[in-house]
């Protein structure tokens, strides 16, 4: 892992060896503007010229795909992905019937508005069975089954590994070394990829061997920092450079593994940026994608 | 791993291959009763007849060491674990040095209790220095200065894998796996363990290998459930059976590698269990040993 010390900042400029970030690249996720609209965050991200966004599906749907679809061409926004499809580790069968219909709804929505993937949160521990290695069993079994309706309608499953405080509730795929795993066994590279979220990864102490693993499996990269008095196990992710994650160290990781997509800034914040002014937020985004990413 | 399916319960006991647990090794973790003074603990501990408690450093202190020591040996308490030293990773010298001293003086504590093990907290990531990987190696190298210490003085560092959740704030060990790592470099397998607690460790995906990996490094196993709707990242542990852990599964795998130590109940419960009655917990406690671990 470079070490971050070169990652100084001089005057406010990058002075890492990297060239400034190119902007087309920045990808906004609707969720850290989450009070707002699609018509809102998609107004606004016009306004500061962000050209590419990360769309949730009650929101979509609030707007309508139609309407949606509009929107974005009119503002000529990329889709870098839809939030999300999974929770498919039920271990009763008729639950898990109607989460995988779910999960077909939503491969539908990610073709709709071309996204670059759906993001795949594979779903929790069950208390009815806590058998944890039966249930990531169970649940790649599902992945399985969804692939073909997956690659019919051109859509990448980006399966996202999201952090072990969140296992017993979202999802079972605690590490990139399970998705690679996962990627291994299902041998659908074409339609199959991994989305590597800061958040939920930088702890792991086979971070760079298991991105390395990804390589082009990578298809997505979501960006927020951790607070270190953070509160929530979910709602209160840190803007880039307000914690402890060397992000600049990871997003050379992956572009290392052969990454050159979106860097999508997903901040779920409750207790400050959801409250801030949508505006100020893209604003400090811009400006941190400089000089934090 | 073995599959949870074989724990079931019927008319309340035990039915999964295993006898009654033993209830000689049954310890409680102060911290299970956080209000109570170490008196208190250790009057309730007599009361019910539980034959092991481990101790935290504030309570011991607040007691008095020579006070300690006459009410654990007039209730014929054995102490499985001192709570804790370590908080070693400042890439401050200065601070570094001091909280070297303070591990040093938990280690005369430990020794002065007869400890089984002094539980080893890593310390976390400094903004300073948010190198995660620099942080691992200074502090494993700090380990390595405190181990003639700790030998001379026959105290056993039980370095504890923590929860990543708690990487930034309290200990970048979040893995066994790193645990086993330190243990293969520091070579100093007669002072230096590995406490095993299930609230940390139940998402890991090397759960099973790694402890066979730890074997007879294996110094303290401690027992606490996940709940689904937790809301805390340190105390909102639940009571065995309460949450999504198969704990009957790991406590199996940790005696499978050779562990025929006490089983420590550490359950952090800002709100419910530390709201609780003293004798209603431990009688619950019991209870939960026999039926959910």
């Amino acid at each position: 892992m470079p070490a971050g010390t070169d990652d100084r900042m001089i005057g406010g400029l990058r002075h890492n060896g990297d060239d400034m970030l190119d902007a087309k690249l920045l990808s906004l996720n609707q969720v850290t503007l989450m009070p707002c609209s699609l018509e809102d965050v998609v107004a606004a991200m016009g306004r500061h010229g962000v050209p590419a966004i990360s769309i949730w599906r009650d929101k979509l749907h609030e707007c309508g795909l139609a309407k949606a679809r509009k929107l974005l061409e009119s503002e000529g926004l990329a889709v870098s992905g839809l939030c999300f499809g999974g929770l498919i580790t039920s271990p009763d069968a008729g639950e898990a019937a109607k989460a995988m219909d779910e999960v077909r709804r939503a491969i539908d929505d990610a073709a709709a508005v071309e996204a670059g993937c759906l993001v795949f949160v594979a779903g929790g521990v069950d208390p009815r069975d806590k058998d944890i290695r039966a249930t990531r069993a169970r649940a790649l079994d599902r992945v399985a089954e969804l692939v073909p309706y997956a690659r019919a309608a051109k859509v990448t499953l980006g399966l996202e590994p999201l952090h072990p405080m969140i296992c017993a509730t979202r999802s079972v795929v605690s590490t990139i070394g399970i998705a690679n795993d996962w990627c291994d066994a299902l041998a659908a590279e074409d339609v199959v990829g991994i989305a590597v979220d800061t958040y939920a990864v930088w702890w792991d102490p086979d971070l760079e061997t298991e991105i390395r693993r990804a390589g082009k499996r990578i298809c997505a990269f979501h960006i927020s920092d951790w607070l270190p008095d953070t509160q929530d196990l979910r709602l209160d992710r840190g803007m880039m450079g307000d914690g402890v994650i060397d992000i600049p160290c990871i997003r050379r990781m992956v572009e290392a593994a052969g990454y050159a997509g979106h860097r999508e800034v997903e901040i779920f914040s409750a207790r400050n940026w959801w409250k801030q002014d949508a505006d100020e937020v893209i604003r400090i985004v811009k400006e941190r994608y400089q000089t934090a990413v």
